[in-house]
């Protein structure tokens, strides 16, 4: 029998979990949840229906795992502890500095309703995170560095949105080559924030407006630009559509280290993703953690769960046996 | 209080298990247990002690982890099973199509002593396999790679020495860069044995050794190089001495895979080691299981486990809270 999900919001997010659920024999998408008119949200799985968001608790025995898909910023606080009382859920939330206060009241709901609840399951909380623990836990002696990119960061991309005269913009985000080899090669850099990225901004501009003023805003803002070396490149609606529709991101989590009774070796470890789809990647890690949630409740596990938490046996859909006969 | 190892057998292995255990605090060497003499191996740690194995099992009381750091075709078949009774063990068990044999074995002795014994930890099995079973729950579709080196192949480098006239034999196995960076450009290339690693040779001969027929007997030899490419260099003994001491070794983890509903979207993960000592660094992987396999005994578990049995959080000496709030 297959494992059933739901999808809480439709989104970029909400729309990868399906595509993932499709790519996962063992999961089946039974409902959308969403916040519009359900009959104005067109899904692609023929089999799976469409239902307002307050329809989802009345469905909780008809769905083993509910997925959130929501923003991270004001929803996810609010509705993984609403839902973890009722079903086993996965969220993705990524704001890193309130990780804990959100396990803490997603863990109370999970424990209170019998259920699990995977928080901050992606790649960055996520994959990332598993690589530095693991990296971490091997040589206790070492450096971690974090590179993000080649890609577009939604975040950044919507701030120079909302200066006056910009009609759209799309920010990438660029690891600096330079930084990346001398941490590789065991250098042991310590690096600034305009050292180990770049920012590169594709702007469409309205008509007439002043380019040199917008370039100097994007590159003198606060937090987002100021920081970073930056290049502003003013394309057309034509231009961006065409060029810069996609949703790439990655990045490089490396850790070096010493072993030895003198430190006298060195190690690099280095986990790194290239990805096309950042959401669709995301949700591909979603579903596998979903599985988890799934098999761990039925083992009797209840709360609130992070990948630091989670056996990756549980991630396969492979037997302990087939895993250790194949993949060890 | 500290967790208190034992280590079986003080080659190469045992050796880095003695340098990993100084470098994480919370653990301690209690003993270092010996087929030789005792008096006559001497270790690092000066508040350790040396015994003969006879002795291990009357101190099972004061030993927390054993780590077996004997060989792995003929010793730990014998030796996990019989101390995974009287002791929580660890073991870099790497024949890999005997895995599920040796599991089974393990499992047994370990559940009769009610102990945890953790089996093939270390990098290849262990941190490799580990990635391979991350990327594959992730992206259900795509394709493995495994490229090792560049390094030091210590069987490799035994069957050369088994060559009428060598007197010494360094093999490195060296994954070739072209099949490399077609794998990272998604272009799912399928690679024969020879595409995917050269082997590079050096070897003392004897004075007056035939060098021609040691070369031919060298690239000719069954299964070890007979499908690659591989080059032989004659270096004097002081060169071997000054060039090639080390262990060195390495590889790539690096799946390529799809996502979308239509599989528009390609990713690569890719997961890389470079070390400077091969069995430093397997033994700093098994510091951070034995961590594990004592807290995991603590909490009641018993049988035998692999790292796909793991939790992560297991590995780290920091508290679920620290890595929640600082790794996540």
């Amino acid at each position: 029998m297959s494992i059933r999900i739901g999808i809480l919001g439709y989104g970029n997010l909400g729309r990868g979990v399906e595509c993932a659920v499709k790519h996962n024999p063992d999961l089946e998408l039974k409902a959308v949840f969403t916040r519009r008119a359900p009959e104005t949200v067109k899904i692609l799985t023929e089999t799976a229906k469409v239902y307002h968001v307050d329809e989802a608790v009345k469905m909780k025995d008809e769905i083993d795992v509910l997925i959130l898909c929501v923003g991270s910023s004001t929803d996810l606080p609010v509705q993984t502890p609403e839902y973890a009382e009722y079903f086993n859920v996965v969220d993705s939330f990524d704001t890193h500095a309130r990780i804990p206060e959100h396990f803490a009241a997603v863990d109370a709901a999970a424990k209170k309703g019998g259920k699990v609840a995977m928080i901050s399951v992606g790649w960055d909380p996520g994959m990332f995170s598993l690589n530095r623990l693991y990296a971490n836990a091997i040589m206790p002696d070492g450096t971690d560095y974090t590179f993000w990119g080649k890609g577009v960061s939604q975040g950044h991309s919507d701030a120079v949105r909302r200066i006056q005269g910009v009609v759209d913009a799309r920010q990438y985000t660029i690891p600096v080559e330079k930084a990346l080899e001398a941490v590789r090669n065991g250098e042991n850099p310590e690096l600034s924030t305009r050292e180990k990225h770049t920012r590169e901004v594709f702007v469409v501009a309205e008509e007439g407006a002043d380019k040199a003023k917008i370039e100097n805003e994007i590159k003198t803002m606060p937090n987002y630009f100021d920081e970073y070396d930056t290049t502003v490149h003013f394309i057309t609606e034509e231009e961006m559509k065409r060029d810069h529709a996609g949703l790439p991101h990655g990045g490089f989590v490396i850790r070096t280290g010493k072993t030895g009774w003198n430190n006298e070796h060195n190690h690099v470890i280095e986990y790194s993703l290239k990805l096309d789809s950042n959401p669709e990647f995301t949700s591909s890690v979603i579903c596998a953690y979903a599985r988890a949630a799934y098999r761990m409740s039925q083992e009797g596990h209840t709360g609130c769960k992070t990948v630091f938490d989670v056996a990756p046996a549980y991630l396969s859909s492979q037997t302990p046996e087939e895993l250790r006969a194949h993949m060890l």
